[in-house]
C-alpha cells in the first residue's frame, strides 16, 4: 500500500518544541500560517482544560515547504515552540544537565509510563511521559490543517461534534443537509462542543463535578466529511480500505479506546434489510434511503458523507491519584501527577478532524494523482463523474 | 513504520483460487498443512452459513517456503483452490471466453457493487464483487494461521468468542484466568461461538428467522490474547500504536463496522478513578487490578492480555434482496443476488483472531528481531523480563 | 514514499515452482498469458546457457486478477510451474520426506551460501540456495512484462541490448533515434544480445573458453526507455529520485555488481561544461544537444530517453569449484557444485527490462494516478504537455 | 520491506533553514550536537569550494529526542539554520513578501530545473531549484552521523576516500588491516581527500583549471565499513538486499551518476574462477582470499568490510553557463546562475559515508531488533556469531 500524504512528528512535552515535517502535498496550493491557527486554537478550547492551556497559544511556524503563500510540492516543516520552555530548560536538556533532576518513579494507570520504561530500559518516567503526552497531537492537529486545506480546495469539507461526555448524550440529530462549516461553528460555539443546549449544562456540570473531585471524564464524538467523490479507499486489499486506514488514523491517539463507522456497533442488533442503504434515481442522480454505512462500502467511499464515531477515555492523570508503585522498591506508592485536565473531549474532536484529513488527502492524492493543484483539479474533473 | 509481516493475497470469489504470499516469518518454524487446515475449517463453520461452505472444504496448499515441515525464512506460498472451479471456467477465464455472459448491473446496497465500478470504470458488477467477496478472507485466516504459530512457539496464545447475534446478548463473563485453547474449544463446540446455552439458543433462532425471510443479522465477537511481553508496539509515532495497527487489520474486513480495544466506548462513561487499572506488586510480580485497557497503554502491550471487541454488520447479500436500480438504464430493480449466508458472525471471530495474530507476530518480531525461531527466543530470553 | 505497484515474489529454485502477486495495475489493461510468455522466452536464451534452459520452457500462469483478458485492478497472481518437480518431490518436500537427504555443507564463493546459513542458523546450504538462485528472476520477468504492457498503452518503450561480455566490448553505437522494438529485435537476433556481428562472434569464442574451462564469464548490459513525459521521480526527498528507485531495481539481482544511468562513471572525467545536455528550442519544442544525463535530472525523467547501464559479475557456481571449507567440519573442500550456465549476461539484459519496466510503472502511476486505464489516459491527457 | 530507521528532511536552500526527523533510534544512545558537527564540518571542507562555505558554518541543533545527552527512543529532530537567511527574508518568504522578485526562468542543464518546472507546473524555477539544491545533504550528513554513532557503538566503522577528480586517478590502495578512523584522518588531511600526495597535487591542479574556466570537475570515491556481522540484508526479496538499498540510498543524491560494489563494474571483465573469493578457514576463524564481493553476496553482508564505489558528475552551476533558453519566450537563453562549487567531490565522500551509515543501521536494527542500546547488545551477543 501507498502513503501519498506521510508525516513524522517530533517532540517532548516539556521539551523545546515540537517539529513536523509533511511530504506529499501538491505544489500550487495557497496556505497560510493564520490558517493553521485556527485548527490549533480550537483544539485548545473546552471545558476542563488545565491551566497549560490557559497560559499557552500554539502557533506552528512553517519552516519550510511554502514561498510566498504558496505550497512548493517540497516537504513542509512545522514548528510549534514550547511558550514554557524557560521552566524546563535543565530538566529537560539536550545536552548536559546543570543539577540533578528528580526521577519520576511511580506509573501512572492508563498511561505509557509503565509499558513504557519496560519497553525502553528506562530509569526515569519522564523519558516516557514527554513522548507518549497528548502534547503531540496539537502537531498532528497542525498537519491536518494542512491537508484539510487541500481538501477544502477541491469541495471536501469536515466537521465534528461531541455527542457524548461522561454518561451524558447530546440525542440532537444533526442536520441531514447542514453544511460541514455550518456545524462546525455551532459546536465551537459551546464549550463542550455539543448541539443541545441542556446536554451542555449537564456535561458542563459533570466535567465540574469530576474537577471537584481530582477526577476526569471522558466521552465521544463523531466526525463527517462531506463532498466525498466515489472510489476512495479500496476493496483489493487489506490496506487500502478506507474504513482500515481511518480506524487506524482515529486509534493512533492513545486516549482513543473506540472507533465506528456509519452505524458502527449498532450494526450487529439490527436485520440487513433495515441497515443497507438502498440505491435510489432521483433528480438525475443516484441518491440512499439513509447512511448507515457511513459513506464507506466495500473499504471505498461511496459518494454519502463519511461518518465516524470516535470514544476516547477518561484522561489517565489524576489529581486525586489512583494506586501505583515506586518502580525502584516496588513499595505501594500514590502514581505520579502530570499535567491535569479534567476532560479534552472537546479537543479530541478536533484531534478527529484532523485525522480524517489527514487520511481523505491522501487517499484523493492515491486515486487521482497529480503533483500541482492545477493537475490535480485536471484529474479530478476528467473523470467526469464528480 | 516497519512491517516485518507483510503478506499480499490475490484471488477473486469464483476464479481458480486465492493465493497469498507472508514475507516475514523466521526460519526455523515448524509448520505443516494440517496445521492451517484446523483454522481453515473453523471459519467453515457456523449455524447460518449458506450452500457454498456446505460443498466446500477450503484447504490450503503451502506451495513454497517451506521444506520438511521448517519454515525456510523466505517468503511462504499459499494456494486455495476453487473446488467450484469447473462450474466458473468460461465466465471467469483468465483468457478469451467461448461465449459471452450476462452482466452484472444492479448493485447490492452495502456491498462494494457501485462504487466499485463507479472507481473502476467497469460495466459489469462481476468484476467488483468477485474480489470485493468475503471469500478472501480464507486466505487472511491461512496467513493468520501461520502467524499464530510462531506466537505459540513463544508463548502467546488467541481465543475469541461471539458475545452478540442481532439483539441477543451472551453476558457471560470467560473466566480471568482460562486459557486461550481452552475458550476456543468451548466457543467451538458452538455452533454460534458464544459460552452461554441460553443464548446459544436464542440466537440460533434469530438466525433461523432471518434466514426463513431471506435476511441476515450481524453480531460482536471479542478476541483476546495471553502471554503477551511489554512494549509491543510504540508510543512514539501514529503508525507505531498497537491499538491503531490492531484497529487497521480489523477494520481491513468489509463487514466489520466497529472496534474497541479494553473497555472501549464503555470508558467514555465512567470516571477515571473507575476506569484504569492501578499498579500493584503481588507475590514479586506487577499485577493490576483489573485490565479496562484491554492490554494497551501509550500504544503498547502491557503485559495484560490483548482484548479487543468488534462489531460485524449483517451480510449485505440478501435473499429478498433490497431496492437498487439497474446501472445501465437508471431504472429501479431489485439488487443483484449471489450467495447467500443468513449470519457469518461466528466465521468473522476466527477472521478476527487470525488479523490480531498478524499483527502480534508483526509487533514482536519488530522489537525482538531475529531472522530465525532460535534467534528469537534468544533475544526475548536475553531481557530477562519476560 | 509510495509504491503504486508494489509485487511479492516466492519459490525455490526446485520447489513446486515460483509464485507472484502484482498489486496496483490499473483496471482495462488488456493482457494475456501469451504477452507475458514473450519476455520469459526472451529470458531463456543466450549463449552459454546450461541444461536446464534447453530441457524448460518457463510459461506464468495467470492466477487471477484477469477476466476475459482484461485486468480487474485487482492484485495479479501468476504461477511459473517448475517442470523438473518429480525429480525433486522429496528433497523439497514441504511435508515430511520419504527419506533422508545429503545436505550441502560446502559454500560456494560469490553466491549466498556462507552469509545465508549463518543469517538464518542452516545446517544445509540446499536451504539457502534454493531461494537465493536466479531462478526467481523469472517471476520477476513475468511481473515486468504486465508493467511493459501497461508503458506501452500510454506510449514508452523499453529495449535493452548487450554491451560487453567478459573483456570483449561491443562498441557499436546504438542509433538515436531507433525504435526501443526495434533494438530488441535487433538484439534478440543475436545469441549474445549484442548489435555488431565481429564482437558477438568474439563474445561467443570467450563464453566458450569458459565453458571448456569449467569457468563462467559476466559483462554488461544497458537498459533504454523511450517516450518519456517530464517529472516521473522526484527531488524533494532521497526515495523519491527516479535514478535512486532504478539502481535499487537493478541491485537487487543478487548477480549485478555496478549501475550507472547516462554517462555514469564516465561523467567523473569530463568538464561540467562538456558533460552538460544542454537546452535548445527547435520547431517548436525544447530539445537537448545530448543525453549525457541518461533522461534524469534532479531525480526527474527530464523528457529525453532513460539510459542505464548494469554489470553483471560472472555467474558464481563454477563446474571447476573454487576452495572452500566444509562447514561440519572447518576442512577445506571445494566448493559445493549446483546448476551450471557458464554466461548469462543475455538474460540479464532481459532481466534489466522488466526491473526498469516495474520501477516506471511505479512512477508514472505516482504522478498521473488513476484506476483504470482509461483514467490514466485522461489524466495524462489533461496535461496537455506530454 | 521494513524500514526500522526512517528520516524525512525539508527546506529549501535560501529558506530559513533545514529540518529532519529521524525515527528508529534505539533509547540509551549517547549523542551530541558536537558529535554531530564533527561530520558537518566534514563535508564543508575540500578544494574547489565556493564562497557559501567559507562563511558558512553549520550547526545542527537536536531540537528534540535526545535528554541530557541520552537518545529517548523517541523521533530526533535536528535544525540546521541557514545563516544568511537575512538576505533571503522577503525573497523566500512563507507569508505574504513586501516586494515582487525576479523570477528565474532559464533552465541550467544538468540541474532540476526543466523537469522541475513541468512536473510542478512553476512559472519560476527558483521554486525548484531551492529544493533541488544539494544543500539538503547537509542534513543527511548530520542524521547520517547519528546512525554512524548507533554503528561504532556495535564495532561498525565506516570511512571513505577519494580516489579519483576528473581525469586523475590515486592509484594507492588501501592497506587491507586499515582502521576506518585512521583512513578518514588520512583522508581529512587532504583538501581532495585522497591518499596519494601526488595524484593529490594533480587533483588540485585541474580544479584550479576548472575554476579559472568557469567550469566544474567531478569524480569518484570509495565507501568502506568494517567490523561487519554477517547477514544483513537478504535475499528472500529485491527490496531487502543489501546492495540494493545502498546503491537506492547512494543515487538518491542527485549528482551522483553510477554505483558499484565490490569490484563492480570491472567484474564483467574477469573470469568467474578469478573473481570470487575464496572460503578459507585460518586460526579458527573462517576467511577470505579476497574481496571482490564487497562484502556482499545474495544481499547479505558476509563479514568482510563493505566496500562501495560512487561516481559525482560535475556540479551542473556553471561559471560561464551553457546554452539554456528563457521559458517565458523560448528565445536562446545562457543558463541561470547560482550558487557555485567549482568541486564538490570531497564533501560528497562524506555524503556517501552518510547514506551508507544510515542503510546499515537500518540493516542492522532490522537483523537483531531492540528498543534499547542495551538491548541491541543483547541481541547481539545472544547469537554467538559476531
Amino acid at each position: 500500500m501507498l502513503k501519498k500524504i506521510s508525516y513524522m512528528t517530533a517532540g517532548e512535552s516539556h521539551g523545546k518544541g515540537l517539529t513536523g515535517i509533511i511530504e506529499g502535498i501538491p505544489a500550487g496550493l495557497e496556505l497560510t500560517e493564520e490558517y493553521i491557527a485556527i485548527d490549533l486554537l480550537r483544539r485548545m478550547q473546552g471545558h476542563g482544560r488545565g491551566k497549560r492551556m490557559k497560559i499557552e497559544k500554539d502557533f506552528a511556524e512553517i519552516f519550510s515547504g511554502v514561498r510566498h503563500q504558496i505550497t512548493l510540492g517540497s516537504p513542509i516543516a512545522l514548528i510549534i515552540k514550547n511558550l514554557d520552555w524557560v521552566n524546563w530548560e535543565d530538566r529537560m536538556a539536550v545536552g548536559k544537565p546543570k543539577k540533578d533532576h528528580k526521577k519520576v518513579t511511580m506509573p501512572r494507570p492508563g498511561h505509557a509510563d509503565l509499558a513504557g520504561v519496560m519497553k525502553y530500559d528506562f530509569d526515569d518516567i519522564r523519558n516516557v511521559l514527554e513522548r507518549s503526552s497528548a502534547r503531540e497531537t496539537a502537531m498532528r492537529v497542525a498537519i491536518g490543517a494542512i491537508c484539510r486545506k487541500l481538501l477544502e480546495d477541491v469541495g471536501i469539507q469536515i466537521g465534528s461534534r461531541v455527542y457524548q461526555i461522561h454518561d451524558i448524550v447530546d440525542t440532537k440529530a444533526i442536520d441531514k443537509d447542514l453544511n460541514m462549516s455550518k456545524l462546525n461553528s455551532l459546536a465551537d460555539k459551546s464549550s463542550v462542543r455539543c448541539l443541545d443546549k441542556d446536554a451542555e449544562k449537564k456535561m458542563i456540570d459533570v466535567i465540574d463535578q469530576a474537577k471537584n473531585n481530582g477526577d476526569s471524564v471522558g466521552g465521544s464524538f463523531e466526525v463527517i466529511a462531506t463532498g466525498m467523490p466515489y472510489g476512495l479507499g479500496s476493496y483489493i486489499n487489506a490496506d487500502g480500505k478506507l474504513q482500515a486506514r481511518i480506524s487506524q488514523a482515529m486509534m493512533s491517539v492513545n486516549a482513543f479506546k473506540g472507533v465506528e463507522v456509519g452505524a458502527g456497533f449498532a450494526s450487529s442488533a439490527v436485520f440487513g434489510s433495515e441497515l443497507h442503504d438502498e440505491i435510489l434515481y432521483e433528480n438525475n442522480k443516484i441518491t440512499r434511503s439513509s447512511n448507515n454505512a457511513g459513506g464507506i462500502e466495500g473499504g471505498m467511499s461511496n459518494a454519502q458523507p463519511i461518518h465516524v464515531k470516535v470514544s476516547m477515555k477518561p484522561i489517565s492523570t489524576l489529581i486525586k491519584p489512583l494506586r501505583s508503585i515506586d518502580l525502584t522498591t516496588m513499595e505501594p506508592k500514590l502514581a505520579h501527577k502530570e499535567r491535569t485536565d479534567s476532560c479534552a473531549v472537546p479537543a479530541a474532536s478536533i484531534i478527529g478532524e484532523s485525522m480524517l484529513a489527514i487520511v481523505l488527502a491522501d487517499a484523493l492524492l492515491e486515486k487521482f494523482g497529480g503533483d500541482s493543484m492545477e493537475q490535480l483539479r485536471k484529474h479530478i474533473e476528467s473523470s467526469g463523474k464528480y
